[in-house]
């Protein structure tokens, strides 16, 4: 069943899972919060990318570098000259637009390597076709090339902005200037990867979408070191691993497709994200990239440092060829939400909401309900409360009629309900009732953590 | 055994733990990143965290507000107005300094709420006393106050610096400003928690004492909302489960205690801080905070909406008042690091570097070790390293003799080293090897994840 944005923008505020950023002081744009179970979601995609790139390869570390860093690095990396968006302002409105943006609205693509000069006469040549989003205008400003690093004063205690400090850009960066670090303190060898999530920044001019583009964002990056030689082998490699990963994530494949990137910048050898259809259409959730070896080699020319690898057994020195995997926590959220995201029609008007997601990424594993709010089944309640919040994540609901706490639960994809009711204080069995199925078995409060582990694996509850 | 901090340093870089930022730059002042070990240990502790303080609660609920807020809201907390050191410049050098500090350094106490005037009276009379800690000179500049707030340029595309937008002081605002959308999406009643982990920026003058205090870092937050009569009764709560975690987390407790403040704000009830006996002395660790309603008052007024509470029960309207719990990963990490490093004097000057982490909290929960490159060994080893990698953080090591292999895992805490030799192959069985005793044992490979899971449990390896 199709749903629309909108949709899944008031679902995803109503049950606590996206939050608009300081709505209490009219908003601050293009940043958002991530409610209770949202934070529990993001943090099972985290743990999840972690657990499959890091925990069960022998081959890749971890890293969890800072997001400020030498404003050096940002030169060496090419952001600082060339990291920027045509930024154009509506003449009647005063909206900042992206040239490129309106451009690509009516059909004209506009090259990414166009100077100030070219992409005005272009705009120029299309202005009347093009309109402002906000007022419907045609007259606009001449773009002027708007630098997407994001500035700051961190150490700066003259404040005369003579020499800004950056917020990173992405995350990537944190990796390659650890590269010497990491050869040197840990016993890796070349073909490795090296992981890292953490938040990057962009002063996007206009962000859009919901949580897909946001001024502040989350990273899950792994950049994989190889062997010139092997690069290529190792791509088709990650692609296929990629892949699978979001079969593992449990999303529908059907929505799912490879983008082969048109325009290859120059060093790489080869790009492809992982498109995913949301309600706006397919969009990047991953990016795929075969990068030769021009991050390393930008380093050295820029830190003077050597950063070559010494194969031990060849003997052969290099500067290794990096291929890097990339994806976002807020578009896996939004992915996921988007595509559990399921209203079913149990007949007579009766509509249920339910959260269709992989059971082992809910936010909440279990909900324990006691049927009454006496006779004991508060304290047999906080018992199983007690017991299973040793390993899962819990929810403690007494209030309204079971049937409304079942549908509550559903909505935020619970996968099991656990009812403590009168059979519970006389034979110690609770019912568990199912998200999917809705179906209802009586378990031992003794065998409750182990029927919880067992039906967590299955693919759907 | 007592151990310097230079020592904890140059451990922690050269064994993965903590790297400088940008060292192949030449460094980049109070930011540090976490190496592969470190980042994992750190993962640990927040994991640790929220569990104690969200999952095993009924009552408190998680958040993951953004870094970035509406400037307004730096406005309502008073961290525009107010936040700031006083700063001046030492005349020969032009090191900068904190007033407040040199002071400190000989026996003065300044009071945070003097006006630049009468910090730099007092500066003047004992300037002859104080030195620059570069190059011990006696002339500085007047004292200024810079404000600790990071600036920066999101979301200003005239950059003309005329509506500076912060980095976050602290993760708390994020917590106060989310109070309604978590009252109207959520099913809490006061009284009740909101939880956080979130990286905050301050612009401090002189960072100091390696990662315990850094200009980029992330702290660990919960805001308790009670009813104004019941403010210290849950205060006494929360200071008494503060102290058991540190008991859960493993800590020597003789080197914690509990300070109290002696100055407080005007709005605060109580406030005491938990102090851990670093190499440099009892320093903070956390801080637990009786806030009144100062927090949702602010708020209430600079915002203009309502942040009351009406008790279903009493039907009583009131602003909740705030038990604050205070913490952060990068302090928790070094407490760890410090309290964990230990030199064994195995005799014949055979030093043993063991780290003894609570398991739990260990970087690497197990080493898979086989005994020689060949006669199946490998095979066997990745076998047992597929195994455990499902549910722990591994890591394989074939190069060396077994005994330093031992040593290099003591190292880094890992509770548990699997080795797999000739006997592996016939019978199935593997050698465990326990960090702190140092003790052996054979465990079939069938019997080892039930193994592992068991003796995690237990306090020490």
């Amino acid at each position: 069943m199709s749903h629309s944005l909108d949709t899944l923008i008031s679902f995803a505020k109503r049950r606590g899972f996206v939050y608009p950023s300081s709505e209490i002081y009219g908003g601050f744009a293009a940043v958002y919060d991530f409610g209770p179970y949202g934070v529990e979601l993001a943090n099972n995609i985290k743990a999840f990318w972690w657990k499959e790139m890091v925990q069960k390869n022998k081959d890749i570390v971890g890293l969890d570098s800072a997001i400020f860093m030498s404003p050096r690095i940002w030169e060496a990396s090419g952001h600082v000259g060339g990291f920027s968006d045509p930024l154009a302002e509506c003449k009647q409105c005063h909206t900042r637009v992206r040239v490129d943006q309106l451009l690509e609205e009516v059909g004209v693509q506009a090259d990414e390597k166009m100077s100030e000069t070219e992409i005005n006469a272009l705009f120029g040549e299309h202005m009347k076709e093009v309109s402002c989003p906000k007022c419907g205008g045609h007259e606009f400003t001449d773009a002027k090339s708007f630098n997407l690093l994001v500035q700051s004063n961190l150490g700066d205690f003259t404040n005369d902005g003579s020499e800004p400090v950056y917020l990173r850009g992405e995350t990537c960066q944190g990796i390659y200037v650890n590269y010497k670090n990491i050869m040197d303190s840990m016993r890796v060898k070349v073909p490795f990867g090296i992981a890292q999530i953490g938040k990057a920044f962009r002063n996007e001019i206009t962000a859009r979408q919901f949580i897909f583009r946001t001024r502040e964002f989350e990273q899950m990056e792994m950049q994989f070191l190889v062997a010139p030689a092997d690069e290529m082998t190792w791509y088709d490699v990650w692609k296929e691993r990629r892949w699978k990963y979001y079969e593992a994530l449990g999303i529908n494949m059907n929505k799912l497709r490879f983008k082969q990137h048109e325009n290859l910048v120059f060093y790489a050898k080869e790009a492809y994200d992982i498109e995913y259809e949301f309600p706006f259409g397919f969009k990047e959730v991953e990016g795929i990239h075969a990068r030769g070896n021009y991050d390393l080699t930008q380093h050295t020319i820029h830190s003077g440092k050597k950063l070559t690898y010494r194969d031990p057994h060849t003997n052969e020195e290099y500067t290794p060829h990096i291929v890097e995997t990339s994806a976002g926590v807020g578009r896996a959220l939004l992915m996921l939400l988007s595509d559990a995201y399921t209203e079913e029609d149990l007949g007579d008007g009766d509509i249920r909401v339910v959260l269709k997601l992989k059971p082992a990424l809910a936010p909440i594993t279990a909900a324990v309900l006691p049927l009454m709010k006496k006779e004991g089944m508060p304290e047999k309640a906080d018992e199983v409360f007690a017991l299973l919040s040793e390993q899962f994540r819990c929810e403690y609901d007494d209030s309204g009629s079971i049937g409304k706490r079942y549908r509550r639960q559903d909505e935020i994809g619970t996968p099991f309900c656990i009812t403590i009711d009168f059979d519970t204080l006389t034979d110690g069995t609770v019912t568990v009732r199912h998200r999917d199925s809705m179906e209802q078995e009586r378990v031992a409060m003794s065998e409750l953590m182990a029927y919880i582990k067992t039906h967590l694996t299955t693919s759907s509850s």
